[in-house]
C-alpha cells in the first residue's frame, strides 16, 4: 500500500462554512482527503479508528446539508467524531487526541461550538437532540436536533425511550441510524436481526426510482445520471415498519459511502419531511483502510500504528491485565460449578468474558448495550438458583443503579458484580472513570463491596463471590495491568468483612505504631511506599488492606484506631465511600471523641480530564508522597488552641 | 347498586391447585366472586383498585392454564396482584394489605412461593422472566417465565432491552401485554399510539376463525359455540408486526375479560408456539365496578371506600402537600420566566405537574415511564438555554443515575431536579423509599443538593433552583402534607451552600451552647422537640437547618463544632449522605482531632417495610426521643480510658 498524505482540498476547509462553499462534485475528493488525515492522525495518537473511517462521507454530507452549528449535531458515543473534529476547526490540535491537555476522544461542549452535547456513554444522542429540537421549537428558533447513532447503541433502552417521545419534535428531529452491524462486538438481539433483514431483503431502489421520488429536488447531474444508469444499486428503499410504527418518517437503507445519493436524500428530508425523520444508513467500519476493513474489531480502538503496514505498536509486555486475571479465575470457578453463568452488556472482550463464552457458551449472555436488563436478568437467574456474574465497567453500572437497588439488593439476591475499570481510567477521561461505585453500592443494605489490591486478591475475590450465596456481592478492580504478584495456585475464600494486616501493628500482637494506613484497592502499593518513607522519618507505620468497604472490618479498624495516633484511609473513589464509612463507624462508636487524628484520602471533588493514569492519581493526590504529606500534616496539626476556644 | 358478597366457589379455592380442578364453565363464576372479594378488600384497606379489577379474568386464566408456581409468574409493578394474592393462599391475610406487618401492596418473594420475583418499580418483569426461563433451560428444568406487563410499562427502556434479548428463551418466555391504555396517567408516545392502532384497526376475528385456527385445541363447548354464533366479536387476530419484528410470536388483540377465548388461546400458545410469545390482551381498568370504570385515574390508588356508593374516605384536612406546594411554586416561577419547563416521567399527578401542564402545555413534557430519557432530554433543553425542572420521585431517579452523572453533572448543565417522596414513604414500603438520593447525588462534582425542612423552605428552594444557572441543582422533599407553616408571599433566593440557625448559638453572636443539632430536611421539627427536652435537662442546645448537603456550609458547621461539645447530624437518608459529608469535612479540617463528640443520625442499614410514616421514623430511630438519647449517650461516653489505651 502506498501512502499519499497530500490533502490540498482539505487544507482549504477549516470549518463547515468553508465546506458548504464547495461544489457537490468536490465532496468526493474532500472525503478521500479527510479519510487520509484521519488514518494519519490515529496512526500517531492511537484511539478509535474504524468508527471514524466508517462515517467520513456521512460527516461531510451532514455538515454540507445542515446548518451546523445552529443545527445541533450529536454523535452518539462520540468516538467516531475524529473526522468531525478535523472539519470543525480542530485540525491543528487533532494530534493531541486523548493526551493530557489535548482533544477529548469523544465530543465535548467545552471544546467547540460544533459539539453541542458531550457524549461518551452510548445511546444518549436521541434524547439530547430532542431536547435541542424542542427548546428551539419553544423559542421559535430554527435549530434542528440531529443524532447520529449506531445500530449497537439502538439496543439500549434509553434510545427507545427517546424514539417513543420523538413525535413532539416534528421534523426538527433527525435521527441518522448508522448501521455498521458492529458496536464494539458483533451485535446481538432482535433489533439487530431486524435491521439485518431490512438491509438484506429490502429492495434497494436504483437511481431511477430515487429520481422519480425526489425528481424536483435532485441536483441536475444526478437527474441525468438517474436517466442513464441503474448502477446505483445500493441506493434507497422505503420501508422500515418498526420505526414507522413508532411515528418516524423512515428513509433507507442508504449506502453511507455514496455521497451522490446521501447529499440529495439529506437535502430532501430536510426540506420535505413532515414528522421526525429516521435515515437508515449502511456503512462499513474501517472503510477505506484495508487493515481496518479486514478486522473491524481489532481496529475499533487501536494503539499507535504504522499507516502503511497497519501494524499496531505493542504495549510493553508486563503483568497480565486485571481483566484477563478475572476472566481466567471465573472460567476456573465455572469448571467446577455448573450454576455459574456470566453476563456482559456488549463488552465481551473488554470484560474478558469472551474467554468464558468460548468455554461455556450456554452459560454466557451478551445482552447488548442494555445494562438495566443485564442486572434484572441476572437477578432472575439468581432467583432460579444460578450463580450469575454481571461483569460491567464501574461507569456503566451506573446505568443499572435502580436495578441493583430494586431487583437485587432489596430482594437480597446473590448476584455477583465484577466491576472492571474502577478508579481513574486514563485516556478515556472523566466520562469513563469509575469513581462512584463504592459510594453508590456501599450505601445499600445487604450489599457486600470488595476491592482488589492486586491481581492475586482479584482471584480470591472472584472465588469468594462464587461461593457467597447470602446476597449481592460486588468486587472492583482497575483498568490495566496487575502488579506482577504471583497468582495463587488455589484461590482463597475470604472471610466476609475481614481485612488483612500487610505490615506493622494490628493493635494486638505487636507494639502500637504511630501511623495506620487503611487502604482499599490498588493504592495499597502507594501506601506501602508511603510507609517506608514514614518509617525512615522514625514514624512506625502499620498498613492494612481492608478488602471490604462493606461490611467494614470494625474489629480491625477499632484496634488500629486504639493503637495508633494517626489513621488515614486511602481509596480510588469519591466522597461517600470507604473514608465516609470508616468515619461513620468511628463516630458511631465514639472513637472520634478520643483526639485520634483521622484523615480520608479520596478522589477530589472534580471530574478529572484524560491523562496517563499515574499522572491522574498524582493530580488526584493519591500517590505515596501525598500520603506522607497527609500524615505529616495531621501530626503537625495542633488541636489545643481549637479545643480551648471551644471550652 | 346492590351488594352481593357471597363467594361460595371462591371459598373452595385457596390455591391454584384447587383452581385447576374446576371445570372451564365454572371459571366465570369464580372470576365474579374474585372481583367481589377484591372490591370488598380494597374498600377496607385502601390501595390499588382499578388495576386489579382489570386483570381478574387474566389472573384466573393464567393460573388455570399454567403450572404455577413451577411456571414463574411475574406481575409487572405488582399493584394489580391483589386477585393473584387472594388465589394463592393469602386470602386470610388480604385485609392486612399495605399495613404494618401485613401483606405488601406489591409482589414479594418472602410472602409466597407464588411470587417468584418482587416487583414495584415498573418494567422489570420481562428481564426477570427471561432470567427464570434461561436458568431452567440451562438446568433442563421445565419452568417457564411469564411476565404480565401493562402498556404503560412497555414505554420504559428496560422492557425493550429485555424484548430485544428474548430469542434465547424460546417458548419458555411468555409476555402478556395487558393493554388498558392507562398506566397511572393516560399513556404517551409512539408505542402507545401504535398499540391503539393495532387494537382499533386490527380485525377482531370471530369465534369461527378462532375455532378454525385452533380447532383441535378448543374445548368442546367452545367448538360448538363457534359453530353457532359469531358473537365473539372481540376475539382474536393475528398481526402486531412491531413485536414480530423483535422476534416474538404475536397473538392478539384478545378481549382480556372473555375467559372463553382467553383460556383456549393461552393453552394453545403454551403448547404450540415455537419462539418467545407475546399475547396482547385488552382490558379495562376498574372492570366490573362502576365507580372505578367511570374514573379510572381516581380509582388507580384509593383510600378506603364504601363499596356500595364508591365514596372514598377523605384524608383528614390538613396543610397542603409538599407536592402541591412545589407545583404552585413552579407555576409561579414559570409565569415570569418563559424558559422554565417541566418534565415528568408518567407521574403528572403524583409530582403535581398536571397543574403546570394546564398552565403551560407547550413547556410541559410527560415522557412516559422513561426516567433515563427524561434526564438526558432535560440536559438537552438546558444546553439550548431552557431552565428545565425534572420532577421525579427519589426512588425513580435511581433509574437515571448514569444520565445524571454523564449528561448533567459532567457537563455541568443547569438541570433542576425536584425530588419528591424523599425519605420513608409509608404504605408503599421499601421499594418506594427515597433513602439514597443525598448519597448518590452529593458524591457527584458540580452537583448542588438541598433538602426542604418545611413547605415554606420548599418554595424558597424552587425559586433558588429556578434562578441558579451555574450547574445542576437538586432539592428533595417528602411525601405527604407540610407542617402548616405560612407560605411566603415572596420566595427567597437562598444563598448556595448556606444554612440557617433556627435556635441557639451560632458560635459567634451568642454564648456557646452544649449541644448542636445539624438537621437536613423535615426532621427539623423533631430536632426542635429534642432541643426542648435537652434544655429542660439543662443542656443549652442549638439547632441549625443546613439546607444544603452540598456544598456544605463549612463556616457554620466549623463555628458550631468549635462552640459546642456535642454535634449531631440528622437526616432522612442512608449512610454516605449528610452525616458522611459533615464528618469528612470535619476530619479534613482536623476538627475531629479535638475531642469533639460528633454523631450522625441516619436511616438504618436495612430496607424498612411498610408502616405509617411516623412509625417508620420511630423504627428508624429518627424521632425526638432518639435524638435526645443519642445526645445523652454521647455526653456520657467516656473516651479517657480509650485514649489511655491508645497511648
Amino acid at each position: 500500500m502506498s501512502e499519499n498524505t497530500a490533502t490540498p482540498l482539505l487544507d482549504t476547509v477549516s470549518t463547515p462554512d468553508d465546506l458548504r462553499r464547495l461544489k457537490p462534485d468536490q465532496l468526493r475528493q474532500l472525503a478521500n482527503e479527510l479519510r487520509t488525515e484521519t488514518i494519519a492522525t490515529v496512526g500517531q495518537t492511537g484511539g478509535h479508528l474504524g468508527s471514524g473511517l466508517g462515517v467520513v462521507e456521512l460527516t461531510v454530507a451532514i455538515h454540507y446539508v445542515f446548518d451546523t452549528p445552529r443545527d445541533r449535531l450529536i454523535w452518539d458515543v462520540g468516538h467516531q467524531a475524529y473526522p468531525h473534529k478535523i472539519l470543525t476547526g480542530r485540525r491543528d490540535r487533532i494530534r493531541t487526541l486523548r493526551q493530557s491537555g489535548g482533544l477529548s476522544g469523544f465530543t465535548k461542549r467545552t471544546e467547540s461550538e460544533y459539539d453541542p452535547f458531550g457524549t461518551a456513554h452510548s445511546s444518549t444522542s436521541i434524547s439530547a437532540a430532542l431536547g435541542f429540537a424542542l427548546a428551539n421549537k419553544i423559542k421559535g428558533a430554527p435549530g434542528r436536533g440531529i443524532a447520529v447513532i449506531g445500530d449497537g447503541a439502538m439496543s439500549a433502552g434509553m434510545a427507545y425511550e427517546a424514539m417513543n417521545n420523538a413525535q413532539a419534535a416534528g421534523n426538527r428531529l433527525i435521527v441518522i441510524l448508522n448501521d455498521n452491524d458492529m458496536s464494539i462486538a458483533p451485535p446481538v438481539g432482535g433489533l439487530s436481526a431486524y435491521l439485518a433483514r431490512l438491509v438484506s431483503s429490502g429492495k434497494f431502489l436504483g437511481m431511477r426510482e430515487l429520481a422519480r421520488r425526489f425528481a424536483s429536488k435532485l441536483p441536475r447531474p444526478l437527474q441525468v445520471a438517474a436517466k442513464k444508469t441503474d448502477e446505483f444499486a445500493r441506493g434507497m428503499a422505503m420501508g422500515g415498519t418498526l420505526f414507522e410504527e413508532l411515528g418516524f418518517y423512515y428513509v433507507g437503507p442508504l449506502d453511507g459511502h455514496d455521497l451522490e445519493s446521501l447529499v440529495p436524500v439529506l437535502e430532501n428530508v430536510r426540506d420535505a419531511a413532515k414528522g421526525p425523520i429516521l435515515i437508515h444508513v449502511v456503512t462499513q467500519k474501517g472503510k477505506g483502510y484495508a487493515p481496518a476493513e479486514e478486522a473491524a474489531d481489532k481496529y475499533h480502538g487501536v494503539q499507535k500504528f504504522n499507516v502503511v503496514t497497519g501494524e499496531q505498536s505493542k504495549a510493553p509486555a508486563g503483568p497480565p491485565s486485571y481483566t484477563s486475571v478475572f476472566a481466567r479465575a471465573l472460567v476456573a470457578e465455572a469448571e467446577v460449578d455448573p450454576t455459574i453463568c456470566a453476563i456482559t452488556a456488549a463488552m465481551p472482550s473488554g470484560t474478558g468474558l469472551d474467554k468464558f463464552e468460548k468455554a461455556f457458551p450456554e452459560r454466557s449472555f451478551d445482552v447488548g448495550i442494555a445494562e438495566q436488563h443485564a442486572v434484572t436478568f441476572a437477578a432472575g437467574l439468581a432467583a432460579e438458583g444460578m450463580r450469575p456474574f454481571c461483569a460491567i465497567y464501574s461507569t456503566f453500572l451506573q446505568r443499572a443503579f435502580d436495578q441493583v437497588v430494586h431487583d437485587v439488593a432489596i430482594q437480597n439476591l446473590p448476584v455477583r458484580f465484577a466491576i472492571d475499570r474502577a478508579g481513574l481510567v486514563g485516556a478515556d477521561g472523566a466520562t469513563h472513570a469509575g469513581s462512584f461505585d463504592v459510594t453508590y453500592l456501599a450505601t445499600l443494605p445487604n450489599m457486600v463491596v470488595m476491592a482488589a489490591a492486586d491481581e492475586a486478591e482479584l482471584v480470591h475475590m472472584t472465588h469468594t463471590a462464587a461461593r457467597y450465596d447470602d446476597g449481592p456481592i460486588a468486587f472492583r478492580y482497575p483498568r490495566g495491568n496487575g502488579t506482577g504478584v504471583a497468582l495463587p495456585e488455589v484461590p482463597q475464600r475470604l472471610e466476609i468483612g475481614k481485612g488483612r494486616m500487610v505490615r506493622g501493628s494490628d493493635g494486638v500482637d505487636k507494639p502500637a505504631g504511630k501511623v495506620a494506613l487503611l487502604s482499599l484497592g490498588t493504592r495499597l502499593g502507594e501506601a506501602l511506599k508511603a510507609a517506608d518513607a514514614l518509617e525512615a522519618k522514625g514514624l512506625p507505620t502499620s498498613v492494612a488492606d481492608l478488602r471490604f468497604a462493606k461490611p467494614l472490618d470494625t474489629d480491625l479498624i477499632r484496634r488500629l484506631m486504639l493503637s495508633h495516633e494517626v489513621v488515614v484511609t486511602i481509596e480510588e473513589g469519591s466522597i461517600g465511600g470507604l473514608g465516609a464509612h470508616v468515619l461513620t463507624m468511628a463516630s458511631d462508636e465514639g472513637l472520634t471523641d478520643t483526639g485520634l487524628k483521622i484523615r480520608t484520602m479520596r478522589l477530589p471533588d472534580v471530574f478529572q480530564d484524560q491523562d496517563k493514569p499515574e499522572a491522574q492519581y498524582d493530580t488526584a493526590g493519591l500517590n505515596a508522597p501525598q500520603i506522607v504529606d497527609t500524615v505529616l500534616a495531621a501530626l503537625r496539626h495542633n488541636s489545643h488552641g481549637v479545643s480551648e476556644a471551644r471550652a
